[in-house]
C-alpha cells in the first residue's frame, strides 16, 4: 500500500506517464501485498460502506450514487465469498482490487467512493477491524478454555497429586488446584484481549492521507456505523501508528507462555514414567508399529506455539522501531505478522479446551506420586510451630531430622512411630498423625487461594458465577 | 531463591548434614542473585512488616514479638540505606541477606517471622511491588512528557510543516499536529500501564510454597496493608507466574517504539539537510574540532532503547516458556531483565520530555519545506471536485497534469496562471488559489482530528483539561 | 510429523484399531504440515531415490523394486511439477503423500521403501537439503549484489560525499569508498552462508527413528550420492538438532542487518531535503496526484525485512528452547520459518542489487553536501600537527578557534584568508588552503582502506579479481 | 563514545566554549558509558600501546614521546588492575579516562597519541579484542564441556536407556550414545565460534574517525600488533559495522540452546519420577525441611540462560536496525548486551561441565525404564523384514498386533510365547528372541553414528584423537 489513490483500472497504469519502467517481477513480489491482505475483504467493504452512506448524508455525494456503490460492494462481498472474484497482483492490494471490481460493476459512482479518503486511513480502518475481531475471538477461545479448566478443577477437587517446585515433590496439592492456577492465568489474560480491545476501538477512517480532509464529514457516524466508540482524535497518529497490533500480539505471547507451559506439564505428565495423564486419541497421535505409544502431538504443538507468536511480536516491533511518521511502505510488513499469530493462537485454545476437556486423568497414580518423597514435611513442621510451639526455624530443624531417619529406614513420615519421633523430640504427640497423611494435608490448607479441596470449590463456585 | 526455607546464620551451613560438597565458586555464581536483588530491599521489609503485623494480629505470633520483629526490620531498612549493611553472597538472596540481620538484631524471634510464608511468595510480592512501583513511574514519566508534547503543539499549533509519507512530502500539516500525534501514542502507552497496574495489583503473599497454608493467616489484611486490591485467588498461580512482569516489559516496549520514531525524526530533523530543528546543548554532545557539529546523542540513544528493552522482553518470554508449576529456579532470571529495562525506560522518557521541552524548533525552514514539491495537489485535486464537480479519479487526473505542467515550468503550483490552468481544466476559476497555499490548506483540514490550527487547539485544550 | 511410519494409504487409517476417535478438525489442522512441507518434494524424492539406490546396493531390496521404486519416484515429481499431483492432509505430510501415491504406481515395492529409514531422518534429510540449497541461493544474492555495489563503486571512486556520523557532517567521503563499505559487509554475510553450509553438509539418513538401524546400510553411499560431505556421526544428534536451521536464520539476520541500513540510506537519500540519489521507477511507486513523487517502497520493504527475519529467528529459538532428545512435534514449527526467512531474504538481495544498478546518484548534489559544516575541519587540525608541529589536541583547540570565526563570519574555512588565520595561529601557511577542499581532503586518506579515490580503486580492482 | 576526540581535562569542558548549558544528569545517565565499557581497559590499553609503537616506527611522533605514553600506559594499568583508578563519569568513557590519567602522568605526549586515530576506530579495535577473546573462552568452555561428556560416553558405552521421541519411549538407546549426541551439537558450536573469531580477526584501527587518515601510518603492523590477521580493507565499514558481535551473540544462542536441551534433560531425569540422575551436592541446592529434595538449581539456571542470550541478540540486532553509516551513538548500546551474554555463556558452559563430570547416572533405572513399554518393537519389524522376507509395512503390522497382545497379556514383548507369536504370523522362529532384549536391540544398531556399544566406542576413539 501507499499513500496514495491510484486509478481504478490497474494500479500501475497511471504511473505510466511518468514511471517509463515498469515494475518487473521482482517489484512485484515484494511490492504486492494483495497475497495476504485479501483476508481483510469483509473488513474493507465493510468500512466503504460505512464511508460511502456518510458521503451520502453529508451530502458529499448523491444518494444515488452511494446507492450503486453500496450495492456494487455487496455484488463484490458476494463474489469473493463465493470464490468467483479474480484478486490481481498487479492490483497490488485488496483495496484496489475491490475498487477495479466496483468501478467495473456500478461506474463513474465508484470514482466517488474514494472522496475523503485515503488507502491510508482505509487500511489502517480495515485492519484494526480485523485485529478487533481476533480479539474477540481470543476471548471466545479463552473462555472456552476456561470452562474447561473449571469442569475439569470441580470434578478433582480433591483428588491428592504432587505439587512440584523444580520438579521435585515439594508438597501435596489438589489436581483441581492445580486447574484452577491456570484458569487464573487464562482469566488475566482474557482481560488483557478485554483491555486492548477497548483501547482500539476507535475508528481512523477520515484521517486520509495523514491530516484529515477538507471535506465536511462526519467521522463520529462513520466511527458508529463500525462499532467503533469514537474517532481517533488525530489524523497523523491514525495512520501512523500500529501499537495496537502489538498490544495484541504482546497479549497473544503472555497467553501462549501460559499455554506452553500447561502443555509442558501434559507431555511430561503422560510420559511413562509419569502417568498422571493420557491423551485422548483426538488429540495425540499413535505409532504404527507401537500401537501402545501415544505421541502428545496436540499438546507438543501447543507448547511451540509461543515460538511463532514471540517471533512474530518481535517481527514486528522490529519493523516499527524508528519509522518516521506517517506512512511508510515498511508497515505493510504488519499483517501477516498478525495474522499468523492469531491463526495460530485461536487453534492453539481450541485445541487445548479440547484436550483438557477429554483428557484422562490417572487418579490413583496422581495420590501415589504425591504419598511419596516426604510431601509433608512441611505440615509437619507447622505442626510442631502450631501445637508445640516451637519456633519456625527450630521446628523446620526437627522436621529435617526426622525425614532423614524415616528416609534411613526407607519408608516415609507417617511410617515412623511416636517412640522414633519422641527420639527426636518429645513434644510430639499422636496428633501429630492427622497431618502426615496427604489428604490431611491439603485438607488442611484452608488459607484463602489455599489448595484445600474447601477452597477449591470456593473458586469454582466464584468462577461460575463469573463466567454465568 | 528456592522453594525452601533456610537457616537465618548462613543459607548454606544448614545443607552441610546432607551437602557433603559445598558449593563452589562457579555455582555461587551461578546460584546467587543478592547481586541483583538487593534492589528489593525496601519492597522485602515492607512485606515482613506486614507479614509479622497480621502474624500477631491473628494471634499466631505474640505482639511482643511482632513489635521486635517490626523495630528490627525498620533497623535493618535503615542500615541498608545508609549503606552500613553488608551483603552476602552467602546468603544468597536479599531474603536470606535480611532474615540472617534481622536474627543478630533481636534474636528468636527473627525464626517466627517465617511463619506461613515460604521464599516462593515473598520473592512474588517484593517483585510485584516493584513493578508496581515502575508503572506508577512509567505513568508519571509519560505524564510529564506529554504534558511537554502538549506545550510545543500550543506554541506551534499554525506552524506549518512538511508531513511525510515515505519520507517524502505528501501535504503539509502542523507543528502542533505533530507533536499531537505523539500525545495520543503517549497516552494509549500511559494507559497501558495502568491496565497492567491494575491487573498485577493482586497479593500473593500467603500462598506459601505453593499450596497456602494451615496457619490461621488473613491474607485480606496483608493485600491492604501493601496497597493491593485483593489477594490473589490461588496460591500455585501466585508462586508460579510472572505475566505481571511480562506484560509490564510488553506495554514498555510498546512506548520504546513510540519513543524510537520520535527519536528518529529528531535525528533526521537536525540533520545540516533537514535543519528542522536544533537540540539542545543539554541534549547533545560537541566535537572538540569541529565546535559547529552538535550530535544528537541523547535522540540517538533513546532510539536504541527499543533494543533492550524489547531483548530483555524476549529474554523473560523465553525463560518462561514451557516451565511447568509451580516455581522453578529459572524464574530467578526474570529480575534483572525488568530491572534493566525499567531504568532505560524511565531515563528515555525523562530525557525526551527534557528535550522535547528544549528543542529548538525552525519554524522558517518548516514553512520552506512545506511549501515545496507541490504539498497541495490533493487540495487542489479535492477542489476540483467540491468546486468544479469532477469525480473524485478525474480530478486527480486533471491534479497530476497540472503538477507535471509546474515540474516542467521549474515552478510550484500556486506559482501557475489561470490561463495555465485553463489549458488543462477549463473549469479551474480564480478561486482555486485559495487552497494552494501550505496555510490556506491547513486551514482547511477541519475535519476531527484533522491538522487545521483550530483542530489542533481544540485537541491541546481537551488534553489540558484531561492532564488537571 | 512423527517418528513412526505409517500406513500408506492413509496415515491416520492405521491407528484405527487403537484410536477409536479419529483427529477432528483442530487437530487436522493443528497437525499437519502437508500445507507447507510440500515445499519439499524436490528434496524428499531425491533422499528417497537415493535411499533405495543404496538398499539395492547393499543387498537390502532387490534390484527390481529398486528400479521400481525409482522409476514411480520420477513419475511422482513429474505429476508434482506439472500440478496434478493432488495433496491430502489426511495423509498429513509430504512424505505421507509422496509415499501414497507410490504405492498406487507402483504396488509392494513402494512398502520397501521405508525399510532402515524413519520419517525422522527423511525429514532432517529433506530440510537439510532446503536449507543447503538456500545458502547457495544466499551467496548467489549476495554475489550480485556485491558486483552490483563494486560496479557502483568504481564508478563513484571519486564522488565526494559527506561522511556522516549521527547523522551530521564529519569528513567528506568518497562514493565509491561508502559503497565499498557494503561490499565488505556482503562479503562477510557471504562467507557466514559459506560457513554454515560447510557445517550442515553432512547426511541424517541412516540414523533411522534416532537409534540407528540393524540394516546392513551404507551411509557414506547416501550422503555422496546428495551431495553431503559424510554421514553424520551420531545418529540421535541427526534426527535432534536444528542448529543448522539456526545458524542459516542468524546468518540471514545479520544480512538482512546490512540490508536494513543500506536501505534507510536510500530512503534518507532520496527525501527531498538529500536528493542524494533517485530511485529508479522499477523501484518506487508513484502517486496518481503528485506525479513528481516518488516513494521508495522497495528500499522500505527491504528495511523492514530483518523485522520478520529476525522474528523467525526468535521463533525457531524459541521452539528448540529446553527440547528433550529425540525428536518432538515442536520441531515441526522450524519450516515455515526458514521457509519465509529464506524467501524474504532472497528476494530483498534481489531488489536491492537491482536497485543499487539503477539508482540515479546525483554526484554535485554529494559534493556540495560534502563542502559545506566545515567537513574538512579535520584535514585543517591534521595538517596542524603535521606542518606546524602542534600536538593533536593544541591543534584540535585552533581548529577549533577557525571553525568559530569563519561560522561567526557566515563562511566556510576554505574562504577564511591567510591574515584571519595568522590571528588564530601565526604558524599556518598559504599551504595549509590544498587540505581545505573536499576533493584535496579525500585525496589525501591514503592510509590502507582509506577514503581516498586511489584506495578506493585498489580496493575495486581486489574485489575484481576475487569475484573472478 | 561520539566519534571526535575531546580535551583530556574532562570530555564536557572543552564543550563549554559553545555548549552554555552543561549535560545534566540526565544527560550523564544516559550518555555516559564508562560504568560499563571500564571492561575495556585492557584492550583500550593494548591497542594504544600499538598504536603509540607504530607511530614512532612511521616517524609520526618521536621515540619519547612513544616511551612516555607505553611507560605511562603501564602505569595506568596497574593503577586499574590494583583498583587504585578513580574512574570519573564526567570523563563519560574508558577512552577518555584512561587518556586524562595519561596526561596527568606523562603530560603533553599525552596530547600525541590520539594522532592519526579516533575514538570511533579505537573503540571498535578494543570492542573486537574483547569479543575475541569471548570467542577463545567459548571455544575453551565448550572443549572442557565435550571432554566431560566423552568421558561419560565412554563410561557409559552400553548403559541402555529409554530413547524418547515425544517423551515417549520410543527405542532403547545407550547413554553414551546420548552423550556423544551432545558432543557433536557442542563440537559444532566449537567450530562456530572459530569461524566467528577468524571472520571478524581483523584490525579496524587506523580508520580513524571515519575515513582514514593523511597521516602515513602501518596499519599492517597495528594489526599484527594486536594478533589480527589483517587490517579492515574499509574504514568507513570498520567503525560502522558491529556484524562480529552479533555473529558472537547467535553462536553463543545457538549454543545455550544445546545447553538448555541437555539442562531440561537433567531436571526431568532427576524428578522422581524418572530416577535416571542425581545431581551432585555442588550442582543442587537442597531444602531446610525436606532433606531429601535436591533441586537441580543449576540446571534451571543453565537452561534459563538462552533467555538471556537470545534476548541480548534480539536487543543489538534491534539497535542496528536501519543505522546509517557511520558511527551513531545506538552503538554504544552494543557492549552490556554481549558482556551479558558473555559472562552468562561461560558461565553455564562451565556449571554444565562441572555438573556432567559429577553427575550420578542410575544405570539400572536406565535399563528398567528401557525394557518396559515395548521399546523393542522396531527391532521386532526388522528382524522380520530381514529374516521373514516380509515387506516392510506389513512386518509393521504383524509387529502391532504381537505388541497388542502382549499389552493385552500385561507383559513386555520378550514374554510372549513362540506360540502365540505364530498365533500373528507363523514364519517366526525362536530366533527372534535374540532381538528383544534390549541389550541385544542396541548391540544391533551398528550402522554408521548408530547407538551399538561398539559405535560409541568408535566415536569417543574419534573425538580422543580429535581432542588430543
Amino acid at each position: 500500500m501507499t499513500d496514495s489513490t491510484k486509478d481504478s483500472q490497474a494500479s500501475n497504469a497511471m504511473w505510466g506517464g511518468r514511471f517509463a519502467a515498469g515494475p518487473d517481477a521482482i517489484m512485484e513480489a515484494i511490492n504486492a501485498s494483495i497475497g495476504f491482505d485479501q483476508r481483510l475483504y469483509t473488513q474493507d467493504i465493510r468500512g466503504s460502506r460505512a464511508h460511502a452512506a456518510m458521503l451520502a448524508a453529508q451530502g458529499i455525494i448523491s444518494d444515488k450514487d452511494a446507492e450503486a456503490i453500496g450495492e456494487g460492494l455487496v455484488t463484490v462481498l458476494s463474489e469473493i465469498e463465493t470464490g468467483k472474484f479474480e484478486f490481481s497482483a498487479a492490483l497490488e492490494d485488496i483495496h484496489m482490487n475491490i475498487e477495479a471490481r466496483l468501478k467495473v460493476l456500478v461506474g463513474e459512482p465508484a470514482g466517488r467512493l474514494h472522496t475523503a479518503r485515503s488507502r491510508n486511513d482505509q487500511v489502517a480502518t480495515d485492519f484494526r477491524l480485523w485485529v478487533r475481531e481476533q480479539c474477540d475471538a481470543a476471548i471466545s477461545g479463552l473462555d472456552a478454555l476456561i470452562r474447561a479448566a473449571v469442569a475439569r478443577a470441580e470434578e478433582g477437587a480433591d483428588w491428592v497429586m504432587p505439587g512440584f517446585t523444580h520438579l521435585q515433590t515439594a508438597q501435596p496439592v489438589t489436581f483441581g488446584h492445580h486447574m484452577m492456577a491456570y484458569v487464573e492465568m487464562f482469566a488475566r489474560d482474557k482481560s488483557r484481549f478485554e483491555d486492548a480491545r477497548k483501547r482500539m476501538n476507535e475508528s481512523p477512517l477520515g484521517a486520509a492521507a495523514l491530516a484529515g480532509t477538507g471535506f465536511n464529514i462526519d467521522r463520529f457516524a462513520t466511527a458508529q456505523a463500525l462499532g467503533f466508540d469514537r474517532p481517533m482524535a488525530n489524523s497523523l497518529d491514525a495512520v501512523s501508528d500500529r501499537d495496537f497490533a502489538l498490544e495484541f500480539l504482546s497479549a497473544s505471547a503472555i497467553c501462549a507462555v501460559h499455554l506452553s507451559r500447561l502443555a509442558e506439564e501434559l507431555v511430561i505428565w503422560s510420559s511413562a514414567q509419569f502417568r498422571f495423564v493420557s491423551m485422548s486419541d483426538k488429540w495425540s497421535t499413535g505409532s504404527s508399529i507401537m500401537p501402545q505409544k501415544r505421541n502428545p502431538d496436540a499438546a507438543e504443538l501447543i507448547r511451540a506455539k509461543i515460538g511463532r507468536i514471540l517471533g512474530a511480536s518481535v517481527a514486528l516491533f522490529t519493523v516499527m522501531k524508528g519509522l518516521p511518521l506517517a506512512y511508510s511502505k515498511d508497515m505493510q510488513e504488519d499483517k501477516e505478522q498478525v495474522f499468523d499469530a492469531a491463526d495460530n493462537l485461536m487453534l492453539a485454545l481450541a485445541a487445548m479446551a479440547g484436550m483438557i476437556g477429554d483428557l484422562s486423568v490417572h487418579q490413583a497414580n496422581l495420590e501415589a506420586a504425591a504419598s511419596s518423597g516426604f510431601s509433608t514435611a512441611t505440615d509437619l513442621a507447622d505442626w510442631l510451630v502450631r501445637e508445640a510451639g516451637l519456633p519456625f526455624r527450630e521446628a523446620h530443624h526437627v522436621t529435617g531430622s526426622l525425614v532423614a531417619m524415616a528416609e534411613a529406614a526407607g519408608c516415609d513420615l507417617p511410617d515412623l512411630s511416636l517412640e522414633q519421633m519422641h527420639a527426636v523430640h518429645p513434644g510430639i504427640t499422636e496428633a501429630v498423625f492427622d497431618v502426615l497423611g496427604v489428604h490431611n494435608s491439603v485438607a488442611s490448607r484452608q488459607s484463602y487461594g489455599g489448595t484445600a479441596p474447601d477452597q477449591v470449590r470456593a473458586q469454582v463456585a466464584r468462577w461460575r458465577e463469573i463466567l454465568g
